[in-house]
């Protein structure tokens, strides 16, 4: 771990921060439902795959290979044959999956709250009020 | 607010589940962003887009409709010369900015930490064992 301290706190708002590189990969669907499915076990990549319907391949080995870089997930080789591949979280990565287990339960929680206000905001009488931003 | 009780439980894993479409708008920076912003009260789109350094007006418009879609923000237009568009939380994206700073804090937090994993991954002396994913 680097012990250096900024000269300046982190500070996601601003555009430089290597924070918000940070924020890129953990704000995002997929780094989310990698990191909750590995909550349980190490898994391998077609056992993703699997869970996680509908994630392409490419999409797969992209959010694995963030998540390995940033220190989030190992992925061990076994010299099998045919070779096997197994994902497993990090202490970090454990640390996130709380972080992201509340981001998936509110999503499931406030679902027909937000269908709800969709459907309002699709329907509304006077759907573009002014052009102004 | 839909008061249905849906027949399966909303599971974020499953392909066609709306709760997955919510995750979408939430797991995303410029959502935690600029719900963030907003918790100290409305904000206009100028001043949104000078603290949210770095975002583009697309990208701003784009993240604020979706936000108002969903029924976390709203838009509120004072008939003044020039007339003023105010953002502000409802109660629901009240609530989900207090997620979206446990996001934030995080990445500050652990940015140190996950910068020196990057170096590592990047400065490996054997970068792809294997081909397989």
């Amino acid at each position: 771990m680097d012990t250096t301290e900024p000269v300046v706190p982190p500070n996601v708002y601003l555009r430089g921060c290597a924070s918000r590189t940070v924020l890129d990969v953990i704000a995002n669907k997929w780094t989310n439902l990698v990191v909750c499915a590995l909550r349980d076990g190490p898994m391998r990549f077609g056992q993703l795959r699997r869970q996680l319907e509908g994630i392409t391949q490419k999409m797969l080995t992209q959010t694995l290979r963030a998540l390995e870089r940033d220190g989030l997930v190992t992925r061990t080789l076994y010299p099998t044959i045919p070779p096997r591949v197994d994902y497993e979280l990090t202490d970090l990565g454990r640390d996130a999956a709380g972080l992201f287990d509340g981001l998936i339960e509110w999503a499931e929680q406030h679902v027909a709250e937000i269908t709800a206000a969709r459907h309002r905001y699709d329907h509304r009488a006077d759907p573009e009020p002014v052009a102004a931003p």
